[in-house]
């Protein structure tokens, strides 16, 4: 049984899925496998340089209204990023170096709070050195790791992967893989884990 | 109090909705407006001559197993058109005319399972024909009604009305005026009736 979790830090559809994941994973002793990846070069290949959300407007509209609905719904808080989409890079090589660190869903979900409830600049080094902060991880030695030529080299390798997997949004989820895209999509993905050899 | 279904007959997320969406207004004593509309225009003015779903290959992909799970989860027969998108020009536009005719849920349920079920072209007056007929519907009558000068302009108002609206796809439905995009948001829509001002 396999389930991953793939994000993209700017991606608003990402957050509350981040948010509400790990309580839902706990509740059916489910584990999750996190993997940011970028979602700019995806965009690329579909010849967008820029967040579909702010290309085509109406539907970019009703995006930051559909937002305001889901984390009204969810108790979660939500402000509209004064710039976006952000940029996750720093952060997303962290992600995926440290994986499989017990620190990551709450790494995640304080870079998820900065951008989306905070409106602080993930891009920033000092803004994601105070997320590892908070967490007591040593900031200095993390953000260096995830700046290594080899680090670098494991994020691209990450989306080549998302690539392959066919994944051309966020968030999805891969339910032994099944693949499910959308916040909206989390509990259907979840399901597809006892029932999904209905339709395999 | 108002409800309005938004709907393109080529639109794949559009057939489920078509489907379930009177069983569930009925049992929530909730009158639907059934609005046509062409999604055309619409993805002209974004640059698209396509569907979406066939200009991003992984999205498209994605979207046909998506449905066959969708289907398959409600007990609609679907079998994937052999052409996508079909032209709905003429059902459109029967539709738009015709509104407020008893028949018109159960007409636009017939041409749906015609493109989406039975893989006819419903770009074909004589199947168009064939579902009116099924109805007792007189469809020589309406079909001439239908390709004349007025119901012509009437549905550009319609399209008209949709892009004012700033309705970008299909389905698309609007509660007590407030937006909800796709098949998987009309019980949220529905609830927007009676929780609404929350947000409002």
């Amino acid at each position: 049984m396999s389930f991953q979790f793939w994000f993209e830090f700017a991606s608003t559809y990402s957050y509350p899925a981040a948010m509400r994941i790990e309580s839902l994973a706990v509740s059916q002793r489910i584990d999750i496998e996190w993997n940011a990846f970028l979602l700019g070069p995806v965009f690329k290949a579909q010849g967008w340089n820029d967040s579909p959300f702010n290309i085509y407007l109406a539907k970019g509209r009703y995006m930051w209204r559909d937002m305001e609905r889901i984390c009204d719904a969810l108790s979660i808080p939500f402000r509209r990023p004064s710039v976006f989409p952000r940029n996750g890079l720093l952060a997303t090589r962290i992600a995926t170096r440290f994986k499989s660190s017990m620190w990551i869903p709450n790494f995640v979900r304080a870079i998820y709070r900065a951008n989306f409830a905070d409106d602080l600049d993930i891009g920033d080094s000092a803004v994601v050195a105070n997320c590892l902060a908070q967490l007591g991880v040593d900031s200095d030695e993390v953000i260096a790791t995830a700046n290594s030529d080899e680090s670098k080299s494991l994020l691209r390798s990450q989306n080549d992967i998302a690539a392959q997997l066919n994944i051309f949004g966020a968030p999805s989820f891969l339910a032994n893989g099944e693949l499910f895209w959308g916040n909206d999509r989390l509990e259907q993905a979840f399901q597809w884990l006892t029932t999904g050899e209905k339709l395999a």
